[in-house]
């Protein structure tokens, strides 16, 4: 397995297998490893003759009082897991030399990207869609995998690849869920027990919605207000936004849903740290 | 010579091209070629396998009172031009197809992109900036070429390239001038005879601003002054700015000038329509 810091070197290595016709299978991650992201990386690696997982906590998606620095870091771990599935390239880059200090070019996410997530993160996705861009024209990937956790993400990285035209592959996974229901997130390696069982509110609420919806309730308004209800029930747990969308457009849906809707859940757990935690799930499939 | 409308087509036989090792040398234009337009394809044929021109109006980089509309769009002999010097495609995109109703992701050039032309055009290079990276996307040049009378695009495409990692090499070459001294544009198409004579006074500016250096004064603030106090005495011209910067980071130098220099001017001859002319030159080389 090659492990590179320098852009230069891993851009080298992914154009050379590419000018032999090799495919490659791209996961970019922020690294602390989990079930979730290696439910990408084994896709990847069934799918293309060469697997790269990027790890690089990236500064432009976090806001000033988030959790930049103490994002967990457990890069030796992640090495090892990589290297147990097969994986051929790791991309560590040094944060300096990935954004040098005249570095100013952003990506825009437009209307969709200051909804939602991005209406608690501003800049959030804008910061997502810049690195992104930058890891593929290094990587130059034929098919990248992605988490339908981060749903929004997902929905703004596709409209990335289509609006700019970038020759790659969007390929989104499911969500990979703890026995208990709690979906996998590197941010789970935050909660203290107490707060980890309060975090199962948001997978309940996923299923009070599908099963509201089942008994009748077809109604956007109507889930997102039940769900809401239900949310603000947990004290532990800081409600952020229940929201009902169009899966393939990601507008927001409030009256009779007639087409493939999707339930969006994000809020916090605790205080210090504040540790924001995101879900989502099917409401009619 | 290939003509493709279709992104996919010119991708496919850019991508061939690259397959079997071939460079590409790209200019991307809005048509209504002239001379200096042609000195880039020139360089490009003489550098590279292969040739791309793209003629296209792009509406992201025109303002709501700006010429998009009647901007001059000679098609048949701008391909004349072009197989004359050997091309082997122009990409003509169709403005439906290129930017599709939901279309929404932008670049962003940052703080540089607010300064000069950017401030009297907002959104300008971002819209240039969009363009040219989904032209990049698609045509994947070696080298791609662009005026240096359009300086600070040329200067943001520059750090578009840097800041995303794109693996085109950018080339800036030199003004084409008529032998008047005018800077040749596609604009120019708009100008009466009058107004013609009139629009030298912006190569007179720079040589005045050149001979004033060379007789001593070295002053950034006081060079720009004696520019403006002269393009004003041009009553046919309307001045934007006058502005003396840094070649290398395009900052401002309000003070002695110690490092090369380029003077940037910009303004409007007309009312209806107004005719935007900008130029440039070293002040110090």
């Amino acid at each position: 397995m090659h492990l590179f810091r320098q852009p230069q070197k891993a851009h080298e290595l992914a154009t050379s297998w590419q000018a032999s016709r090799q495919t490659i299978g791209f996961v970019p991650t922020m690294g602390c490893l989990h079930e979730g992201h290696m439910s990408l990386v084994k896709a990847a690696r069934e799918h293309c003759d060469r697997v790269v997982v990027s790890i690089f906590v990236n500064p432009l998606q976090f806001g000033k009082n988030e959790d930049f620095g103490s994002y967990p870091r457990p890069f030796a771990r992640d090495v090892e897991m990589c290297k147990a599935v097969g994986v051929d390239m790791i991309f560590h880059p040094d944060r300096a030399e990935f954004y040098p200090r005249n570095f100013r070019t952003r990506i825009e996410s437009g209307s969709i990207g200051k909804l939602y997530c991005g209406k608690s993160r501003p800049g959030f996705f804008d910061g997502i869609l810049t690195v992104v861009n930058i890891l593929f024209n290094i990587i130059k990937p034929s098919q990248a995998y992605f988490g339908e956790k981060d749903f929004q993400q997902l929905h703004l990285i596709k409209q990335l690849v289509r609006d700019f035209r970038i020759p790659t592959k969007v390929i989104g996974m499911p969500i990979v869920r703890e026995a208990s229901g709690l979906a996998m997130s590197s941010r789970n390696e935050y909660l203290k027990d107490d707060q980890r069982a309060a975090a199962l509110c948001l997978s309940r609420a996923l299923k009070l919605a599908q099963t509201a919806y089942r008994e009748g309730d077809t109604n956007g308004l109507s889930l997102m207000r039940k769900v809401e209800e239900f949310l603000r029930t947990e004290s532990a747990f800081s409600f952020d936004y229940a929201q009902i969308v169009d899966e393939t457009t990601l507008d927001l849906i409030t009256g009779e849903i007639s087409r493939p809707a999707r339930l969006l859940l994000a809020g916090y757990m605790g205080s210090a740290p504040r540790i924001r935690l995101i879900d989502n799930d099917t409401v009619n499939r």
